[in-house]
């Protein structure tokens, strides 16, 4: 997506070569006009794959899900990081580690919120080692609900989350996808 | 707001006098549909205030403040909740206790993101004791900024919240206006 890729290249800053700070568009200043044009790419990449909900985790996936839930006339799931393990009858969990942040979090869902057979189509911010993608994969089959795609907004393609989702049999779409990145720039894959 | 009040009283479910829950539209499961309705109904309220700014605190106050910002056509700036106070020269920070969740988080606010002179809007899910809000008015006025309007989807109106903040002179519109709620139903305002 050529206007994110621009974005990415004028405001974003590698602080190393794996943190990538988009903090003026995308997670603490966000662009809604971005985000509605990334809602719409995601829609037209992801029609016919017949999801019926659209999830994203809590916070920074926020804004481009519920773009793109509007865009597809569906209903959003945020899955929502719970500090620990919450025994309860009407929930979901499953336990993620980001290595980014180098701390865990109970992923928590709702079942009443997906049913079984449920098809849910995930868009979320960033993609890593993608162990959060993994931990909502766990969690919808928990639920006997399937994802039926990850819509991704900015894809570190150095590191193996897509490979390993890839490898499960998951369709994963990024907007931009990231080969290196440094002090001296960012290079994109293509 | 009708339509609003609607949805609470068919899906909202008061857990005691104090505690709401809407998490099958507004906080866990999210209707895209009804928050573009309410940031078209935000926009309508707060033209001509002169906001120059969308803020919100993260996470449930995004959907609504996200939809108003595309209305307005402004950008969102989205205040974090750090646990700790982090000493840095480029964020500005203050304390703010939630009587809700029993628990206090650092607002948290890049300046660059809130130049000297900024009008800000500020929409969040709930109103009720108003610490929250009281605390986003002291981050604005750390950046010289004003907080031009709050707008917020539901309010606890049997909390102080709205009057703290009408004695300050901020504008409070609220869509939804609780005046009571227990196991037997949901009152409105009016």
């Amino acid at each position: 997506m050529e206007q994110l890729k621009q974005r990415i290249l004028t405001e974003g800053r590698a602080l190393d070569a794996n943190i990538l700070l988009v903090d003026s568009f995308l997670n603490h200043q966000v662009d809604p006009a971005l985000m509605r044009d990334i809602g719409a790419e995601f829609a037209r990449v992801f029609a016919g794959h017949g999801a019926n909900r659209v999830v994203t985790i809590e916070s920074s996936g926020i804004a481009p899900a519920l773009m793109t839930a509007l865009a597809m006339d569906l209903p959003l799931v945020v899955l929502k990081k719970q500090p620990s393990r919450i025994v309860r009858e009407d929930i979901w969990q499953t336990t993620v580690h980001s290595f980014t942040k180098n701390t865990k979090y109970e992923l928590t869902l709702k079942r009443s919120f997906m049913p079984a057979g449920s098809r849910a189509l995930l868009i979320d911010d960033f993609l890593a080692s993608g162990e959060a993608a993994l931990g909502v994969r766990t969690l919808l089959a928990q639920a006997d609900a399937t994802l039926c795609g990850i819509g991704i907004v900015i894809e570190k393609a150095f590191q193996p989350g897509s490979q390993r989702l890839a490898e499960l049999g998951c369709k994963v779409h990024s907007l931009a996808r990231i080969a290196a990145m440094g002090p001296d720039g960012i290079c994109f894959v293509e």
